[in-house]
Protein backbone atom coordinates (compact mmCIF):
# COMPACT_ATOMS: atom_id res chain seq x y z
CA UNK A 1 0.00 0.00 0.00
CA UNK A 2 1.22 3.15 -0.88
CA UNK A 3 -0.03 6.79 0.00
CA UNK A 4 0.43 9.11 -2.72
CA UNK A 5 -0.99 12.22 -1.25
CA UNK A 6 -2.15 13.84 1.96
CA UNK A 7 -4.44 16.67 2.75
CA UNK A 8 -6.62 17.79 5.72
CA UNK A 9 -9.67 19.76 5.35
CA UNK A 10 -12.45 20.40 7.46
CA UNK A 11 -11.57 18.14 10.30
CA UNK A 12 -10.85 15.37 7.99
CA UNK A 13 -7.69 13.77 6.46
CA UNK A 14 -7.88 12.53 3.01
CA UNK A 15 -5.03 10.04 2.32
CA UNK A 16 -5.46 8.80 -1.70
CA UNK A 17 -3.71 5.22 -2.48
CA UNK A 18 -2.99 2.50 -4.28
CA UNK A 19 -2.73 -1.18 -3.60
CA UNK A 20 -0.54 -2.77 -6.70
CA UNK A 21 -2.76 -1.37 -8.90
CA UNK A 22 -6.05 -0.40 -7.20
CA UNK A 23 -6.48 3.70 -6.84
CA UNK A 24 -8.42 4.28 -3.15
CA UNK A 25 -9.25 6.84 -0.68
CA UNK A 26 -9.38 6.71 2.78
CA UNK A 27 -11.05 9.85 4.93
CA UNK A 28 -10.12 9.17 8.90
CA UNK A 29 -10.78 12.22 11.74
CA UNK A 30 -7.79 15.02 11.55
CA UNK A 31 -7.66 14.49 14.96
CA UNK A 32 -7.06 11.27 16.76
CA UNK A 33 -5.50 8.24 16.49
CA UNK A 34 -5.60 4.17 16.98
CA UNK A 35 -8.61 1.43 15.56
CA UNK A 36 -11.84 2.73 14.66
CA UNK A 37 -14.64 0.92 13.25
CA UNK A 38 -14.02 1.28 9.07
CA UNK A 39 -16.79 2.03 6.56
CA UNK A 40 -16.56 0.75 2.60
CA UNK A 41 -18.40 2.93 0.33
CA UNK A 42 -18.89 1.15 -3.20
CA UNK A 43 -19.95 4.21 -5.59
CA UNK A 44 -22.20 4.09 -7.95
CA UNK A 45 -22.22 3.14 -12.01
CA UNK A 46 -20.43 6.04 -13.83
CA UNK A 47 -19.06 7.56 -10.61
CA UNK A 48 -15.55 6.84 -8.97
CA UNK A 49 -14.12 7.06 -5.39
CA UNK A 50 -15.02 10.69 -5.03
CA UNK A 51 -18.36 10.98 -6.63
CA UNK A 52 -20.31 13.14 -4.96
CA UNK A 53 -22.91 10.60 -3.60
CA UNK A 54 -19.45 8.85 -1.98
CA UNK A 55 -18.17 12.09 -0.51
CA UNK A 56 -21.73 13.26 0.92
CA UNK A 57 -21.89 10.06 2.82
CA UNK A 58 -18.10 9.54 4.32
CA UNK A 59 -17.65 12.99 5.11
CA UNK A 60 -20.51 13.15 7.84
CA UNK A 61 -19.40 9.59 8.94
CA UNK A 62 -15.97 10.75 9.53
CA UNK A 63 -17.44 13.95 11.28
CA UNK A 64 -20.30 12.57 13.22
CA UNK A 65 -18.77 9.35 13.88
CA UNK A 66 -15.14 9.57 14.11
CA UNK A 67 -15.43 6.29 11.83
CA UNK A 68 -12.51 5.42 9.16
CA UNK A 69 -14.03 5.43 5.86
CA UNK A 70 -12.74 4.42 2.42
CA UNK A 71 -13.64 4.27 -1.72
CA UNK A 72 -11.82 2.46 -4.36
CA UNK A 73 -12.36 2.77 -8.45
CA UNK A 74 -14.32 0.13 -9.58
CA UNK A 75 -12.75 -0.98 -12.89
CA UNK A 76 -12.44 1.66 -15.79
CA UNK A 77 -13.52 4.11 -13.68
CA UNK A 78 -11.56 7.33 -11.67
CA UNK A 79 -7.44 6.66 -11.61
CA UNK A 80 -7.99 3.19 -13.31
CA UNK A 81 -6.78 2.30 -16.59
CA UNK A 82 -10.03 1.95 -19.87
CA UNK A 83 -10.97 -0.95 -19.90
CA UNK A 84 -12.31 -1.88 -23.11
CA UNK A 85 -14.88 -4.63 -22.40
CA UNK A 86 -16.68 -2.73 -19.65
CA UNK A 87 -16.49 0.21 -21.71
CA UNK A 88 -18.21 -2.14 -24.77
CA UNK A 89 -20.95 -3.54 -22.38
CA UNK A 90 -21.79 0.10 -21.17
CA UNK A 91 -21.92 0.99 -24.92
CA UNK A 92 -24.29 -1.51 -25.31
CA UNK A 93 -26.65 -0.34 -22.55
CA UNK A 94 -26.84 2.89 -23.69
CA UNK A 95 -27.21 1.77 -27.22
CA UNK A 96 -30.10 0.26 -25.81
CA UNK A 97 -31.64 2.94 -23.49
CA UNK A 98 -30.93 5.43 -26.45
CA UNK A 99 -33.82 3.06 -28.72
CA UNK A 100 -35.85 3.55 -26.07
CA UNK A 101 -35.35 0.15 -24.35
CA UNK A 102 -34.97 -0.08 -20.36
CA UNK A 103 -30.93 -0.27 -20.25
CA UNK A 104 -31.27 -3.20 -18.20
CA UNK A 105 -33.32 -5.48 -20.46
CA UNK A 106 -30.73 -6.81 -22.30
CA UNK A 107 -27.79 -9.71 -21.68
CA UNK A 108 -25.27 -6.75 -21.64
CA UNK A 109 -26.39 -5.68 -18.10
CA UNK A 110 -25.93 -8.87 -16.02
CA UNK A 111 -22.77 -9.34 -18.11
CA UNK A 112 -21.64 -6.00 -17.16
CA UNK A 113 -22.24 -6.29 -13.48
CA UNK A 114 -20.46 -9.95 -13.72
CA UNK A 115 -17.03 -8.41 -15.57
CA UNK A 116 -17.28 -5.77 -12.90
CA UNK A 117 -17.47 -7.50 -9.93
CA UNK A 118 -15.21 -10.04 -10.89
CA UNK A 119 -12.43 -7.48 -10.12
CA UNK A 120 -13.60 -5.24 -8.19
CA UNK A 121 -15.00 -7.91 -5.08
CA UNK A 122 -11.39 -9.17 -4.80
CA UNK A 123 -10.01 -5.82 -4.82
CA UNK A 124 -12.80 -5.06 -1.95
CA UNK A 125 -11.07 -7.73 -0.36
CA UNK A 126 -6.83 -6.92 -0.65
CA UNK A 127 -7.91 -3.38 0.36
CA UNK A 128 -9.89 -4.23 3.12
CA UNK A 129 -6.69 -6.46 4.16
CA UNK A 130 -4.74 -3.27 4.05
CA UNK A 131 -6.84 -1.15 5.50
CA UNK A 132 -7.12 -3.01 8.40
CA UNK A 133 -2.70 -3.16 9.25
CA UNK A 134 -2.66 1.12 9.50
CA UNK A 135 -2.77 2.01 12.47
CA UNK A 136 -5.68 4.67 12.06
CA UNK A 137 -7.76 1.73 11.29
CA UNK A 138 -6.66 -1.53 12.97
CA UNK A 139 -7.97 -5.04 12.66
CA UNK A 140 -10.26 -4.72 16.17
CA UNK A 141 -12.85 -3.04 15.05
CA UNK A 142 -16.05 -3.66 13.49
CA UNK A 143 -16.49 -2.38 9.44
CA UNK A 144 -19.44 -1.91 7.24
CA UNK A 145 -20.23 -1.08 3.73
CA UNK A 146 -22.18 1.13 1.82
CA UNK A 147 -23.34 1.30 -1.27
CA UNK A 148 -26.30 1.60 -3.96
CA UNK A 149 -27.10 1.39 -7.25
CA UNK A 150 -24.23 -0.43 -8.68
CA UNK A 151 -22.37 -0.15 -5.06
CA UNK A 152 -25.13 -1.38 -3.76
CA UNK A 153 -25.20 -4.14 -6.39
CA UNK A 154 -21.74 -5.00 -5.84
CA UNK A 155 -22.18 -4.43 -2.01
CA UNK A 156 -24.83 -7.49 -1.75
CA UNK A 157 -21.84 -10.04 -3.71
CA UNK A 158 -19.37 -8.35 -1.40
CA UNK A 159 -21.19 -8.42 1.87
CA UNK A 160 -22.12 -12.73 1.40
CA UNK A 161 -18.40 -13.34 0.51
CA UNK A 162 -16.89 -11.42 3.11
CA UNK A 163 -17.45 -11.88 6.80
CA UNK A 164 -15.59 -9.45 8.57
CA UNK A 165 -18.52 -6.76 6.93
CA UNK A 166 -21.02 -7.04 10.10
CA UNK A 167 -23.67 -4.28 8.67
CA UNK A 168 -24.73 -2.95 5.56
CA UNK A 169 -26.80 -0.23 3.61
CA UNK A 170 -27.61 -1.18 0.21
CA UNK A 171 -30.14 -0.72 -2.45
CA UNK A 172 -31.29 0.87 -5.81
CA UNK A 173 -30.45 -2.71 -6.64
CA UNK A 174 -33.04 -5.50 -7.93
CA UNK A 175 -30.77 -7.83 -9.99
CA UNK A 176 -32.68 -11.01 -10.18
CA UNK A 177 -29.40 -12.75 -10.20
CA UNK A 178 -28.89 -11.97 -6.69
CA UNK A 179 -30.98 -13.52 -4.92
CA UNK A 180 -29.14 -16.48 -4.05
CA UNK A 181 -26.63 -14.10 -3.28
CA UNK A 182 -29.10 -11.85 -1.39
CA UNK A 183 -30.25 -15.25 0.51
CA UNK A 184 -26.42 -15.83 2.04
CA UNK A 185 -26.31 -12.29 3.46
CA UNK A 186 -27.14 -12.80 7.27
CA UNK A 187 -25.79 -9.17 8.72
CA UNK A 188 -28.44 -6.40 9.61
CA UNK A 189 -28.91 -4.24 6.47
CA UNK A 190 -30.86 -1.23 5.64
CA UNK A 191 -32.19 -1.58 2.52
CA UNK A 192 -33.18 1.70 0.26
CA UNK A 193 -35.91 2.02 -2.46
CA UNK A 194 -36.76 4.79 -4.55
CA UNK A 195 -40.41 4.50 -5.47
CA UNK A 196 -40.69 5.80 -8.80
CA UNK A 197 -37.19 4.09 -10.04
CA UNK A 198 -37.08 3.55 -13.58
CA UNK A 199 -33.60 1.67 -13.14
CA UNK A 200 -34.29 -0.34 -10.53
CA UNK A 201 -38.44 -1.06 -10.65
CA UNK A 202 -40.10 -1.20 -7.39
CA UNK A 203 -41.04 -4.79 -7.06
CA UNK A 204 -37.78 -6.14 -8.09
CA UNK A 205 -36.18 -3.95 -5.48
CA UNK A 206 -38.69 -5.33 -2.84
CA UNK A 207 -38.02 -9.06 -4.26
CA UNK A 208 -34.05 -8.41 -3.68
CA UNK A 209 -34.89 -7.41 0.27
CA UNK A 210 -37.48 -10.22 0.71
CA UNK A 211 -34.47 -12.58 -0.56
CA UNK A 212 -31.98 -10.88 2.32
CA UNK A 213 -31.68 -13.97 4.75
CA UNK A 214 -30.75 -11.26 7.48
CA UNK A 215 -32.78 -11.13 10.89
CA UNK A 216 -32.54 -7.73 10.91
CA UNK A 217 -33.38 -5.85 7.91
CA UNK A 218 -34.99 -2.55 6.77
CA UNK A 219 -36.42 -1.59 3.93
CA UNK A 220 -36.56 2.63 3.50
CA UNK A 221 -39.07 3.17 0.35
CA UNK A 222 -38.90 6.87 -0.30
CA UNK A 223 -40.68 9.10 -3.37
CA UNK A 224 -38.96 9.66 -6.49
CA UNK A 225 -36.54 8.59 -9.10
CA UNK A 226 -32.96 6.89 -9.05
CA UNK A 227 -31.31 9.83 -8.26
CA UNK A 228 -33.48 11.56 -5.49
CA UNK A 229 -32.51 9.83 -2.43
CA UNK A 230 -33.67 12.46 0.39
CA UNK A 231 -30.69 13.32 2.36
CA UNK A 232 -32.24 12.24 5.82
CA UNK A 233 -31.33 8.97 4.77
CA UNK A 234 -27.91 10.13 5.15
CA UNK A 235 -28.90 10.94 8.68
CA UNK A 236 -30.48 7.48 8.95
CA UNK A 237 -27.32 5.57 7.59
CA UNK A 238 -25.26 7.80 10.00
CA UNK A 239 -27.23 6.02 13.10
CA UNK A 240 -27.32 2.87 11.53
CA UNK A 241 -23.92 2.76 11.61
CA UNK A 242 -22.95 4.09 14.91
CA UNK A 243 -25.92 1.46 16.37
CA UNK A 244 -24.23 -1.44 14.67
CA UNK A 245 -20.63 -0.12 14.35
CA UNK A 246 -20.22 1.64 18.03
CA UNK A 247 -18.37 4.42 18.55
CA UNK A 248 -14.79 5.48 17.27
CA UNK A 249 -13.04 3.77 19.94
CA UNK A 250 -10.86 4.23 23.32
CA UNK A 251 -7.69 5.01 21.93
CA UNK A 252 -8.92 7.77 19.69
CA UNK A 253 -8.79 11.34 20.60
CA UNK A 254 -11.49 12.19 18.81
CA UNK B 1 -61.47 20.55 31.09
CA UNK B 2 -60.63 18.99 34.26
CA UNK B 3 -56.75 17.46 35.37
CA UNK B 4 -58.35 14.32 37.13
CA UNK B 5 -54.19 13.35 39.06
CA UNK B 6 -50.88 14.73 38.20
CA UNK B 7 -47.98 12.78 39.21
CA UNK B 8 -44.05 13.10 38.43
CA UNK B 9 -41.77 10.20 38.15
CA UNK B 10 -38.31 10.24 36.21
CA UNK B 11 -38.82 13.69 34.79
CA UNK B 12 -42.00 13.23 33.55
CA UNK B 13 -45.37 14.86 34.53
CA UNK B 14 -48.36 12.99 33.70
CA UNK B 15 -51.52 14.24 34.17
CA UNK B 16 -55.02 12.52 33.64
CA UNK B 17 -58.05 14.83 32.18
CA UNK B 18 -61.30 14.76 31.08
CA UNK B 19 -63.01 16.83 28.65
CA UNK B 20 -66.25 16.55 28.56
CA UNK B 21 -66.92 12.66 28.25
CA UNK B 22 -63.16 12.59 26.65
CA UNK B 23 -60.42 11.08 29.52
CA UNK B 24 -56.64 11.48 28.13
CA UNK B 25 -53.66 11.63 29.55
CA UNK B 26 -50.96 14.79 29.27
CA UNK B 27 -47.00 13.66 29.34
CA UNK B 28 -44.83 16.89 29.51
CA UNK B 29 -41.44 17.27 30.91
CA UNK B 30 -41.15 17.33 34.93
CA UNK B 31 -38.81 20.04 34.56
CA UNK B 32 -39.48 23.79 32.34
CA UNK B 33 -42.74 25.39 31.58
CA UNK B 34 -44.23 27.31 28.30
CA UNK B 35 -45.15 26.54 25.08
CA UNK B 36 -43.44 23.75 23.11
CA UNK B 37 -44.52 20.89 20.32
CA UNK B 38 -47.04 18.33 20.82
CA UNK B 39 -47.31 15.04 19.88
CA UNK B 40 -51.19 13.43 20.02
CA UNK B 41 -50.78 9.48 20.03
CA UNK B 42 -53.49 7.31 19.10
CA UNK B 43 -53.50 3.70 20.44
CA UNK B 44 -53.77 0.35 18.85
CA UNK B 45 -57.73 -1.79 18.71
CA UNK B 46 -57.74 -3.14 22.03
CA UNK B 47 -55.63 -0.76 23.85
CA UNK B 48 -55.87 2.17 25.21
CA UNK B 49 -54.80 5.62 26.58
CA UNK B 50 -51.95 4.27 28.27
CA UNK B 51 -51.15 0.90 26.60
CA UNK B 52 -47.91 0.08 26.52
CA UNK B 53 -46.97 1.17 22.67
CA UNK B 54 -48.21 4.46 23.56
CA UNK B 55 -46.01 4.32 26.73
CA UNK B 56 -42.78 3.44 25.26
CA UNK B 57 -43.25 6.18 22.57
CA UNK B 58 -44.50 8.89 24.61
CA UNK B 59 -41.71 8.64 27.44
CA UNK B 60 -38.82 9.51 25.31
CA UNK B 61 -40.68 12.02 23.35
CA UNK B 62 -40.81 14.15 26.31
CA UNK B 63 -37.43 13.23 28.01
CA UNK B 64 -35.55 13.01 24.48
CA UNK B 65 -37.43 16.28 22.69
CA UNK B 66 -38.87 18.48 25.54
CA UNK B 67 -42.57 17.46 23.98
CA UNK B 68 -45.49 17.59 25.36
CA UNK B 69 -47.32 14.57 24.78
CA UNK B 70 -51.36 13.16 24.97
CA UNK B 71 -53.06 10.33 24.41
CA UNK B 72 -56.78 9.74 24.90
CA UNK B 73 -59.16 6.35 24.98
CA UNK B 74 -60.69 5.36 22.10
CA UNK B 75 -64.71 4.86 22.19
CA UNK B 76 -65.29 1.75 24.14
CA UNK B 77 -61.88 1.38 26.22
CA UNK B 78 -59.72 2.50 29.90
CA UNK B 79 -61.55 4.68 31.12
CA UNK B 80 -64.76 5.32 28.80
CA UNK B 81 -68.01 3.44 29.02
CA UNK B 82 -68.79 0.12 27.51
CA UNK B 83 -70.37 1.38 23.92
CA UNK B 84 -72.43 -1.65 22.92
CA UNK B 85 -72.29 -1.41 19.18
CA UNK B 86 -68.62 -1.56 19.22
CA UNK B 87 -69.02 -4.78 21.12
CA UNK B 88 -70.83 -6.08 19.02
CA UNK B 89 -68.58 -5.49 15.64
CA UNK B 90 -65.84 -6.88 17.60
CA UNK B 91 -67.06 -9.79 18.35
CA UNK B 92 -68.47 -10.21 14.93
CA UNK B 93 -64.92 -9.99 13.72
CA UNK B 94 -63.96 -12.16 16.82
CA UNK B 95 -66.33 -14.76 15.85
CA UNK B 96 -64.72 -14.60 12.05
CA UNK B 97 -61.09 -14.68 13.38
CA UNK B 98 -62.27 -17.97 15.79
CA UNK B 99 -64.05 -19.75 11.80
CA UNK B 100 -60.57 -19.17 10.91
CA UNK B 101 -60.90 -16.21 7.97
CA UNK B 102 -59.03 -13.09 8.55
CA UNK B 103 -61.11 -10.88 10.99
CA UNK B 104 -61.11 -7.81 8.40
CA UNK B 105 -62.22 -10.08 5.60
CA UNK B 106 -66.11 -8.78 6.76
CA UNK B 107 -68.38 -6.23 6.25
CA UNK B 108 -68.06 -5.60 9.89
CA UNK B 109 -64.71 -4.32 10.06
CA UNK B 110 -65.23 -1.75 8.05
CA UNK B 111 -68.42 -1.08 10.09
CA UNK B 112 -66.19 -0.95 13.53
CA UNK B 113 -63.84 1.44 12.02
CA UNK B 114 -66.22 4.10 10.85
CA UNK B 115 -68.24 3.66 14.54
CA UNK B 116 -65.05 4.02 16.60
CA UNK B 117 -64.10 7.37 13.76
CA UNK B 118 -67.15 8.93 13.82
CA UNK B 119 -66.67 9.62 17.93
CA UNK B 120 -62.92 9.55 17.44
CA UNK B 121 -62.33 12.10 15.41
CA UNK B 122 -64.09 14.96 16.80
CA UNK B 123 -62.81 14.04 20.31
CA UNK B 124 -59.18 14.38 19.14
CA UNK B 125 -60.37 17.92 17.75
CA UNK B 126 -61.73 18.83 21.07
CA UNK B 127 -58.92 17.47 22.56
CA UNK B 128 -56.48 19.52 20.69
CA UNK B 129 -58.72 22.75 21.44
CA UNK B 130 -58.49 22.29 24.59
CA UNK B 131 -54.39 21.28 25.20
CA UNK B 132 -53.32 24.08 23.31
CA UNK B 133 -54.66 25.86 25.56
CA UNK B 134 -52.42 25.30 28.38
CA UNK B 135 -49.44 26.95 29.07
CA UNK B 136 -47.80 23.90 28.87
CA UNK B 137 -48.53 23.38 25.18
CA UNK B 138 -49.92 26.47 23.63
CA UNK B 139 -51.04 27.56 19.82
CA UNK B 140 -47.88 28.65 18.72
CA UNK B 141 -45.63 25.47 18.15
CA UNK B 142 -46.28 22.43 16.05
CA UNK B 143 -48.18 19.40 16.73
CA UNK B 144 -47.62 15.86 15.27
CA UNK B 145 -49.43 12.34 15.47
CA UNK B 146 -48.19 9.26 15.60
CA UNK B 147 -50.28 5.62 15.59
CA UNK B 148 -50.37 2.29 13.82
CA UNK B 149 -52.82 -0.08 13.50
CA UNK B 150 -56.17 1.47 14.71
CA UNK B 151 -54.10 4.21 15.15
CA UNK B 152 -52.59 4.38 11.85
CA UNK B 153 -56.19 3.96 10.79
CA UNK B 154 -57.98 6.71 12.88
CA UNK B 155 -54.42 9.09 12.37
CA UNK B 156 -54.92 9.09 8.53
CA UNK B 157 -58.48 10.47 8.73
CA UNK B 158 -57.65 12.69 11.53
CA UNK B 159 -54.46 14.01 9.85
CA UNK B 160 -56.51 14.56 6.40
CA UNK B 161 -59.33 16.34 8.79
CA UNK B 162 -56.90 18.51 10.51
CA UNK B 163 -54.58 21.08 9.68
CA UNK B 164 -53.04 21.63 13.17
CA UNK B 165 -51.14 18.40 12.87
CA UNK B 166 -47.65 18.73 10.38
CA UNK B 167 -46.11 15.63 10.64
CA UNK B 168 -47.46 12.21 11.69
CA UNK B 169 -45.66 8.62 12.05
CA UNK B 170 -48.69 6.42 10.85
CA UNK B 171 -48.82 2.53 9.85
CA UNK B 172 -49.66 -1.09 10.25
CA UNK B 173 -52.68 -0.20 8.31
CA UNK B 174 -54.08 -0.90 4.65
CA UNK B 175 -58.12 -0.36 4.70
CA UNK B 176 -58.61 0.26 0.94
CA UNK B 177 -61.71 2.47 1.72
CA UNK B 178 -59.02 4.59 3.39
CA UNK B 179 -57.55 5.49 -0.18
CA UNK B 180 -58.96 8.90 -0.93
CA UNK B 181 -58.90 9.94 2.18
CA UNK B 182 -54.91 9.30 2.52
CA UNK B 183 -54.53 11.31 -0.94
CA UNK B 184 -55.92 13.99 1.13
CA UNK B 185 -52.51 13.96 3.76
CA UNK B 186 -50.17 16.34 2.49
CA UNK B 187 -47.76 16.87 5.27
CA UNK B 188 -44.37 14.32 5.76
CA UNK B 189 -45.62 11.31 6.80
CA UNK B 190 -43.12 7.95 8.13
CA UNK B 191 -45.37 5.19 7.12
CA UNK B 192 -44.55 1.73 9.16
CA UNK B 193 -44.83 -2.03 7.40
CA UNK B 194 -44.58 -4.87 8.91
CA UNK B 195 -43.47 -7.14 6.27
CA UNK B 196 -45.14 -10.65 7.67
CA UNK B 197 -48.42 -8.79 8.96
CA UNK B 198 -51.56 -11.40 8.72
CA UNK B 199 -53.53 -8.54 9.63
CA UNK B 200 -52.80 -5.52 7.42
CA UNK B 201 -51.18 -7.38 4.28
CA UNK B 202 -48.18 -5.95 2.88
CA UNK B 203 -49.54 -5.10 -0.60
CA UNK B 204 -52.73 -3.33 1.46
CA UNK B 205 -50.56 -1.15 3.41
CA UNK B 206 -48.09 -0.02 0.54
CA UNK B 207 -51.20 0.65 -1.69
CA UNK B 208 -52.35 3.03 0.84
CA UNK B 209 -48.72 4.02 1.07
CA UNK B 210 -48.70 4.88 -2.58
CA UNK B 211 -51.65 6.71 -2.38
CA UNK B 212 -50.48 9.46 0.64
CA UNK B 213 -50.71 12.99 -0.96
CA UNK B 214 -47.45 13.89 0.81
CA UNK B 215 -44.34 15.29 -1.00
CA UNK B 216 -42.37 13.69 1.68
CA UNK B 217 -43.28 10.33 2.42
CA UNK B 218 -40.89 7.69 3.74
CA UNK B 219 -41.88 3.61 4.47
CA UNK B 220 -40.04 1.65 6.86
CA UNK B 221 -40.67 -1.94 6.41
CA UNK B 222 -38.79 -4.70 8.87
CA UNK B 223 -39.53 -8.65 9.11
CA UNK B 224 -41.88 -10.04 11.23
CA UNK B 225 -45.68 -9.83 12.58
CA UNK B 226 -48.48 -6.84 13.31
CA UNK B 227 -46.87 -6.34 16.72
CA UNK B 228 -43.14 -6.99 16.17
CA UNK B 229 -42.12 -3.31 15.27
CA UNK B 230 -38.64 -3.26 15.80
CA UNK B 231 -37.34 -0.85 18.71
CA UNK B 232 -35.47 0.92 16.46
CA UNK B 233 -37.99 2.39 14.59
CA UNK B 234 -39.17 4.55 18.19
CA UNK B 235 -35.36 6.35 17.66
CA UNK B 236 -36.69 6.94 13.56
CA UNK B 237 -39.75 8.45 15.02
CA UNK B 238 -38.25 10.25 17.31
CA UNK B 239 -35.74 12.12 14.89
CA UNK B 240 -38.50 12.60 12.70
CA UNK B 241 -40.70 14.16 14.63
CA UNK B 242 -37.51 16.49 15.94
CA UNK B 243 -36.68 17.20 12.23
CA UNK B 244 -40.19 18.75 11.48
CA UNK B 245 -41.68 19.89 14.71
CA UNK B 246 -38.48 21.12 16.14
CA UNK B 247 -37.11 21.75 19.86
CA UNK B 248 -39.07 22.48 22.68
CA UNK B 249 -39.10 26.27 22.55
CA UNK B 250 -37.22 29.14 24.19
CA UNK B 251 -39.32 29.62 26.65
CA UNK B 252 -38.49 26.04 28.50
CA UNK B 253 -36.46 24.77 30.76
CA UNK B 254 -35.65 21.55 29.68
Amino acid sequence: MRITSETVADGIREQLFTIGDIPGVLWTPAEGSGPRPLVLIGHGGGSHKKGWEVVSRAFPYVTSCGFAVAAIDAPGTGDRPEHPEIRRLVALTQEREAAGEPFWSGPEWPALNETVAAQLIPDWQTTLDALRKLDSVGDSRPVGYYGLSQGGEMGIRLVAAEPRITAAVLGLVGSDWLTETAARVTIPVEFVLQWDDEGSPRDSVMKLFDALGSAEKTLHANPGSHFRVPSFEIDSSIRFFARHLGGPGTASGS
